[in-house]
Formats: structure tokens, sequence, C-alpha cells
């Protein structure tokens, strides 16, 4: 049964499987000091456009966020995000057990934007609450979602006229980026946010996540800290060579790309049998919703996830699209569809 | 210049690699809850002959260690180790990171005994005082040596007596098993302890270790734990496919008994040559007592670990050795050694 | 100029200052072990008529919060609160700071029912979100209302149908019971809580809270988590004599019933100018609506907290009354809220 | 029984709860935050002669030193403390509760020296041990020394020198700064230390002590932290009103030289009959050796400490002497140990 799940299904890009094989006897230096790790940070750094910035590479997307954002709060700062973002929701308390509060807004496509930001500003007063300190957004959104530019550059120059850090999550960078509306790039990010992470679990990497610092006054001591949350990897390689791979040309952008191109498909599916979705997502995860009984015959032929109860007749779903899925599989689903219908 | 310097040098055993390429593809359900995951569960607690154990698979020796120890302890209650315990020097404070003391007792070979542990409860009698709670022993030890079975009954029984909790590092693990003067099994282990872990990542593994949990009162909601340190990768099968390897016949032990067997090949060498040895290893680190011009030869030809300056003349090295040593590498060595001196 | 702003804004009740004067040279053993703690310990088990339940003295209100959250729950565990609960908003994330997530649900009066206990346990189903575990709820509330009877043993059955624990903050306590629509007695918090506190500060003591731990399973090693957080004073008798003050006799309800009458008296004068309060308040915290034109009059003459803008011409303000406020200056008050109107 | 148990057994100086009789009445805004504690802080800015320090009154000795330690350290950062420092032994943990190690050093006689500090600094040389940052003294130790002003200025300038803080704990600064052999003043603290306190708990105090931040990078959003651990008392006064009689005048000097007085007339008692103690101590702690026997006798007379046992016949004390210590105690206490000898 073909899964639309998520985009960690499978291993990892062929390539990158091969370039492990390859390398596997050669010996290296422990803790990310080898040449491999070297060598990415290096690539992703030309793919920047900027030699200033430090990277590094984590086991996973939790780990990053916390991992970071400990490391750049002072004991009584908060980090401030969407309703819906990752470390408020689905990091089991992570940045919290690292001492510190997630202030939370709601917003209607899971994008922050400079009002919310502000409201929480005004809201925190005083030595009896928090200090907000760190905006932490994701792009693509926990919903599929995109931030332009514009809206970028606005959050950014809020936070700097205000004193807040300015931290995005990427852990589905690769999709936003390929977005057909989108109109940011790596170097913009590095413009906007003190720091950034590019997803590579999520996007055709076996694991990791690479930490791009751009704030010169968080770089100090970073790798203290990845090593006293776990997250210091004794082979290297096993993440750098991954890294490489997506960046030694553009196989990060194309298999993104490719995602984005297959999760369209779907979208179009759905569009043609005139079913809504519930937010306007360009990249990689689609939530369609459908009456109840479609949805029953469609769970017996494809895997995917229950979203949302919508009314008592329809449910939202969540359909994720990766480098792995063949077309074949979407027509197979568009098919389906059209039959139960 | 071959490098003596870990047992984390290289990647993987290859047939690892192999099991990853060839499941590449297979779409599994993601953290760690796929049937691979299920599979290497079963493996080790066959191979430890309960299965009223829980395994749980982690990225590292810091994440797991730090992850069990705070998932174990309520905020007051402190670990105790040896001077030279893992958690006390080189894990970047995490355990204290975590909120808990560790009380250290310097020990002549790396080795905690009842003794100790005992000074420790004497020294801390109130509330005060942290409560020390968890013992923290690793198997083999910092400095190559191992616990036999008697000396971890009596650890055991002791804790047992006093409302302790015996937690084992075994980074590694393997090693210490297929020690020749060892007499311990892994199911020994599952008696006195009551959590361990088997490592993978200085054992052949791509990475990865294996939680092993015995005491029923500390299983409840651990994924919970593991989440929220960053720790449950998305895609299980980077670690469980590797301890399927490992496990599924005994190539573990096979080639923790390689390791070793280089090990004592080199140490060997340090014998014929009459040198001394700074610890009673028996397993896959040796540290030998060099003069300081003939460290300054070796140097030059292989790479090694400066681990102990030991008078004006003499300092001590750390060799380590592998399933990927080959013996041609050993004996290399042992040639370089014999010109030297 | 007279000042409704708090509670606390004089000293404490004078039979506590005479009773420290009176007691000060003698010499008792240090850190709330004298016998003075353990007298005031035996009158509040008196008053709770319950010998079983442990009683500690701390120093404040958020001290007492953090201590005992922390050390009633696990890492991976969070608490449940009002929106405007206390722990939410004004104790500076000194919950999340020991590593918990507080869980928030916005009331219409400050009160926790049990269907948003019972919305959060519906969000949180595995483990990628914290593990909601106890139930922090206010009585009186910050916005003055109070829990009846009925309501606190639904909330109490509903948490132990559900495994989770009752935690009451009784920082204004003493309003909460001498409300003239209160059906709760010291008693009954013991059946309904796992655990409560009586507020000192805030009803005549020089400063300090009893904890009540009714939960046999929350009383182990507790002295050990007050002396970590930095809550266990040397010198027991500067709360405990306050306490044996205010429960040798009924000293403690007597003084809130009378901050209760002078915020009625306040009430009351507001009622008779045609005013609205934001709450429905019946304690010692009231917060009427007032044309702003009326606001800059009497805040020329009396000391109180702007609360919330209302619309453009409407301000909600905060008066307090305590033990310590004279009829006089709650007369003076609604005499001049007379003329200004 | 008279007691020799400690120097807080008493209430407080009578001056100090006559000025809370007296002001009592008084309304003052809340948090530290009213016209006393301003007065107060003013007054020991000027016995230090520093318009520059900020300072705050925190309710005792642990709550400041965690309060300060986790302020002003990274998460990957440690103390340094003398194994026998307070944070090290008699505060449960409080800074590994805050997440950062204690190293420890062994000293002859409580005081940590250059070449302690020196000796940790060169084992921590990379990012998988903690980074020693900052470094704790007690002054007077808790064995009862003082540090004498060329040993501070060596500690500070090698603290200067290799980027760590100095933090002084003062909970019995008064008996330090009066002891017959010191060279130190307020004014030289502010000159070596990054941060200190004045402790008034164990200086006639009713509770509090006062912490001054000299290191302008340390005194940002300081409030925070307070109120976050706990630790900003509804009512200042509790604390300041006590500061003030001890500085308007002298009365924190001339009473902690009264205690030094009454020490020694102990210690000349100890003398007389031949007894060693245990260290060097000048300041209002000592720590006689005796016999069994004798100790026996006088236990039945006097309550004090039972130390360390000495060897199978001998046992040192602790005797404590406080502002509150009348001669007569002390005389009697002589006259009965030269009965018994």
């Amino acid at each position: 049964m073909y899964s639309f799940r998520n985009d960690y299904s499978e291993g990892a890009h062929p390539s990158i499987l091969e370039s492990l094989v390859k390398t596997n006897m050669e010996q290296t230096i422990g803790y990310g000091e080898d040449h491999y790790s070297e060598e990415a940070k290096l690539l992703i750094k030309k793919h920047i456009d900027r030699e200033d910035v430090a990277v590094h590479f984590l086991v996973g997307g939790t780990q990053t966020n916390l991992t970071a954002i400990s490391a750049f709060l002072r004991p009584h700062e908060a980090a401030i995000a969407a309703h819906s973002g990752h470390i408020a929701v689905h990091e089991t308390g992570a940045i919290e057990a690292t001492g510190h509060k997630v202030i939370t807004r709601v917003t209607e496509n899971g994008k922050l934007t400079v009002s919310h930001i502000e409201s929480v500003l005004k809201e925190h007063t005083d030595e009896h609450m928090v200090k907000p300190k760190l905006v932490y957004i994701s792009d693509s959104t926990e919903v599929g979602t995109i931030y332009y530019k514009e809206e970028l550059k606005s959050i950014s120059n809020y936070c700097k006229a205000n004193g807040l850090l300015l931290f995005i999550d990427g852990a589905r960078l690769g999709s936003a980026l390929m977005a057909e509306d989108n109109d940011v790039t790596l170097a913009d990010l590095a413009e906007v946010a003190d720091a950034f992470y590019i997803g590579g679990t999520k996007n055709g990497a076996l694991m990791g996540e690479a930490l791009v610092i751009v704030n010169e006054s968080l770089k100090e001591d970073f790798r203290y800290h990845i090593k006293q949350k776990g997250g210091l990897l004794a082979k290297g390689r096993v993440i750098s060579l991954g890294f490489i791979e997506l960046f030694k040309d553009n196989l990060f952008f194309e298999i993104a790309k490719h995602a984005n191109e297959m999760a369209k498909l779907l979208a179009k599916g759905f569009e043609e049998v005139g079913y809504k979705t519930l937010t306007a997502s360009t990249t990689n995860q689609i939530f369609p919703i459908l009456p109840n009984e479609v949805l029953a015959q469609l769970e017996k032929q494809f895997d995917f996830s229950v979203w949302e109860v919508v009314d008592e007749n329809h449910t939202a779903i969540r359909l994720v699209t990766s480098w792995a899925t063949p077309k074949e599989a979407v027509e197979a689903f568009c098919k389906a569809l059209r039959e139960y219908v």
C-alpha cells in the first residue's frame, strides 16, 4: 500500500548511500571535524553565497531547535511561535525542557506576522513575565504554506528594531524554496534571519539538518551546546556526505521540486473533482477536504494521515510527497479518487 | 597514515550498508515504529534471553545517558560515577544540563566499587545535599578495564539494598563481553542492572545505541523522553538495520572479538619491548607508556591520542582498535615500535 | 494617597509582629525544624481536620508553585492552567524554567472547567507532545472569582479518573473561603486536591505560604525540593509564627472576611452609580469599569491598578482590599466616586 | 541549653524588629520597588563607595547563589568551587538544577587559589567538557578562614586574564571583614569581584542577602531572574528594613565584630586547655578538636554540631557565635570545658 504519510518513509537518495558505501573504509577524525564535514559546510556557504556564516550539522529537527534556541536565549527569555509551530506542538516540550517558554499566537495559515509579534511584545511588559526574545517561524510551515520575501523582511526589520532574534526552522525548506510562488533564496534567508536550518531528513538525506548561524554573537562555543544536548555524532560523515550530495550540484533543489510537482498533481486531482483544501499550500504537503465515504474508500488503498474533522460529513487529510514519490503512485491515487467520488 | 585514534574512524560494517541500500526504497512508518525497529528489538531480547525488557534505539552515547538518567531521576536525585566516567568528564555537563549532579569518586582503574558507593551514601545525609540515587558504571570502562560478574553482583546487591538504581553505559560493551577474562553475559547484565545500553557506534554500526530497560518502573512513557531530548530519529531504520545485522547472528560479538585481538597484538608488541601500560586493559583500548623519543617517531607514522604525561621522559598514549582494524596495520605498528626502541 | 493597589502593601497583622518580638531572643533550630514550625503545622492540620497531610512553609507564591510542580512532575509532563492563571502569566516562566510546559485554556472568568481539561487531553495524544499531568487552579482566581464545591468535585473526579493531579494555588485562599457565596472548607480542599497552598503573604502574614500535600505519593523527600529551589529559610519562625497567629484561633478567616467586606462596600459604591464590573468577584479584588474622565479624577486621590481598556471611553480598574484596609478609606473612595460621576 | 549550633538561632537584631513594627501600617509598593528598598540600596552603595553597582535583595544564600550563577552563565558554562564550597555541598544541587556543573578542587583550608583554578582550566580543553566560566569563593569560608587582599587580587587578576567571572558568597561576609587579620574592605570586594553578596541572615537580619553586581554586563534584566527563581518578595521591606538598620550606621560591622570576639574567647578557652583546632579560623566559626569523653560531657550542657571524626579518640566540633551570643554563655562554656578536661 503506497504511503503519502510523510517525506521520510524511504531511506535516502541513492547517491547518498553510494557515497557512504564508497567512502566507508576511509578513516576520518570524529565528531564532525572530518574533511567531509568541512567540505559540506563549504558547499552550503557557497550556495548561501556567504563565507561568514557558521554551519553545523545536527541529527534532526527537534535536536536542532532545542540546541539552537537554548544556546541563543538567557534563562528568562522566551520564544514566540505560531500556535501550529513545531516547537509549540510536536516536540514534547523540548524547548520548555531547556527552561524557556514558547509564547504562541493563533494564525490562519501557519504564518506568523509582525502584528502577532507586536501583540506579544505589548503583553510582556515587565519582569513578572518572560521576556520575548526569539521569533521562531517554519518555512515551509506545518500546513504547507510559505513566507514571501516581503513578509520575511517585515518580520526581520521588526525583530531588528525590537532586539529580537529571528530563527527559521527549515525542516521543509527545500520544498519552500522550490514552491512555484516562492521568491526567496538561501541568500535571502541569511539576510533576514539570525539563524536558520536547512532540512535534510525530509528532503532526501539519510538524516540530519544543517544549522546556519548568521548572527556573529550567536556563534561562539556552539559546538559545546551540540555536544551537551547529545547531538554531536561520532561519525560526522553520516550527515555530511548527505549534504555534500545534496549541495555539490543542485540535487537538494531538484528533488524538492519533484516533491512539489507530485503534490501539485495530487492537488489537481482534488481540484478536478471539486474538493477544497484546508490551506493554500504550494509545497509538498497538501490538506484536501474529503467526504467521509470517499476517505473510507481511499484509506483501503493508500496510506496517509487524517488531519482534522471539518464537519459531520467531511474530513481534511494530509498527503505528503517527497523526492521518492513516483508519478505512478500519484496517478493511481488520482484515478482512485475519481472513481470513488 | 593509519589511525588508532578511535573505534569510530570508519563508517559501518559493510553488511549494514548493504542492508541500508537493499531496503532503501521500502516505505516504513516513522520514529522507530517501523518493522525493522521491531525486528531489531526482538533480536536483542532474544540475545538477552528476556522478553520483559524494553528496548529503545538512540542516536549516540551522550544522548542515551542524558535521556535515560534524566528520565529515571527526580529533580533532587543525583548520579554516582567514577571520576573518569564518561558522564562526569566528557559529555559537556549533559547530565547537569538536565538538572542532576554527578557525584564522583576517584578510582584506580576506572571501576567503581561498593565501597566507593557506600562512601557517597555516608556523606549524603540530609536534604541540604542531593540524594544519591543512580549508580553509573561503564563496561568496558573509559580506561579499557572490565567488570567481573562478582563485582557487578556486589554493586547490584548493594544498590538494591539501598534503593539505588544501577545503570550501565555500554558504549564499548561488545569489547567488554569479548574480553578474554570476561565472565559476564548480556543476560547477566539484565540481572544486575536496572538499565544498560549496548553500544553500536563503537562496534560496527553506522550509529546508534540500544538502551535496555529492565526495571519495570522505569519503562513508562520512555518514548516521550527520547522525543523531548531530540533523540527520536524520523527514520528508525538508520539505527535498527544496524542492530539487525549485528544481532541476527553473532556479528556484534565476532567483530568485538576481532577488535580485542588486534589490541592484544598491539599490547604484545609493547610487552616484547618491555614497556608497561597505564591500565590493565583486556579490551580494545590500550594505554602503553612510551619514552618520549619513541612517541615522537611513532607519531610520524601513525595517528593516535596522547593520553597523559607520566613523567619527564615518558608519556602514556591511547591506542584503539575496532572491527575495521586490519592485522597489517597492527603488525606495521609493532614493527615500527621495535625499530624505534 | 491611599492605595487599593494590592493586599500586600502593609507589613503584617500586628499580632504577628508582636509574636516575632516576643520570641526574638529564643534560640531555635534552623531550616523549619523548630518547634514553632511544628506548632504551626499542627494548627493547620487541625483546621483541615486531617492529620495525614504534610505541611511545608515556603517564602512566596511563585516559589511554592515552582517547587511543588517541579517536584510532582516527571520531565515530559505538563501543567494545565487557565490562560489567566498566575503560573501562566505572572511568574516569568518559572514553571518552564524547571522544564515543564504550561498548557493554557482561555476561560471567561478565570475558572478552569472539566471541559477545558478534557479538550487538553484530547489534543495530547502521543509522545510527540507533552503529557498533561497536573491541573493548576487558583482559588480565588486572578480575577476575583471562586470555585464552588460542585465545580471542585467535578474537576477532582475527572482528574482522578484520568490520572491527573489537582493542585490549588491558594495565594488568596482566605478571601475565597470567606466569600459570601463560598461553600468550600479547608477540609473540602484536602478531599479534592492532591496538594494546595494557604496563602499568608496576601492575608496578613509578613510573608509565606503553607503548602499542604495530601497525596501520599507526593510527600516523599519534599524538603529536598524546597532546599534545592532556594526556599528553605534558615529562620523558620519568620513564616511559622505568622501561621500560628493566623490559625491558633480564627484570625486567618476573620481578616479575610474583613477584606471581602471592604471590597463589597467598594462594589456597592460602583453599583450605586450604575457602573458594571468586568468579573463577578465576591472576594477582595474587584474590577469595576469606569468612564475615563472619572478614572482620571480618582487617580489623583487614590492609588490602584489600571487593568484593561474596555472601549474607547471606558477602562476597567482593579481595586484590592486587605486585612488592613480601613473602612474610612473605602468610604472616602465611594464618596469621591459619587462626586466625579 | 545554650546553643552554639549556628548564627541564625535567634530572630533579628532588635532594632530591625522595631523598624518593622514602626513602619508596619505604611503602605508601600510591592516587589522590592518600595522606598525602603531604594534607601537600603543607597546605603549599601555608600558603604561600598560605588554608585555604579546594582544591588538586589534576595531571601537567602542558596537563592542568591542559584539566581546569580544561573543568570551569569550560558548553558555550557560551569562554576569552579572549593570542594567544601557551599554550592558544591550544601545546596542540594541547586546550581546543577539550573543546568550547570560545579567543578571542585580539594583545598586545605576552604580557600581556592589561582593554582586550583589554573588546574581546572588546564583540564577543560574542548567542547566535550564544560567550559569553566565562574569562580565561586566564600568569604569567610565554610571552615571559618578568610581571604586576604593579595589573595583576592591574584584570583581576580587571573580571572580577568582568562575570561572568568569572580563571584563571592558573603553569607558570613560581616565576620570576615571584622576578623582581626582581615585587610579587605567592601570597596575592595567591588574591585576584585564581578558580583558578591553581603549576608544578612547570619549577621543579625531577620532574613535576606544583598547581592552586589559590579560587572556592567551582568546587570541587565536581573530582576527577571529573581522573579523566575521565586526570590522576589512581595513585601520588599521584610529584607530592606534590615539592611537599612545594618548599614545606616555601622551596626553590620559592630555585631559581626562582637560575634568574632565571642568566637575568639571560645578559641582561647580551648587553647588554654591545650586543644587544637581543625582550621585556622579568625571568624565566628571555630572547629576545636576534643577528646571524645570531653565532648560527651559538653554535649549535655551545650548545643553544637559535631563536625568530623578526627581519630579514634578525638572529634572536631563546630561552634558558631553571633551578634546575639552573650558573653556569659561563652564564659559558661569555657568554664565547663576546664572542668571536664
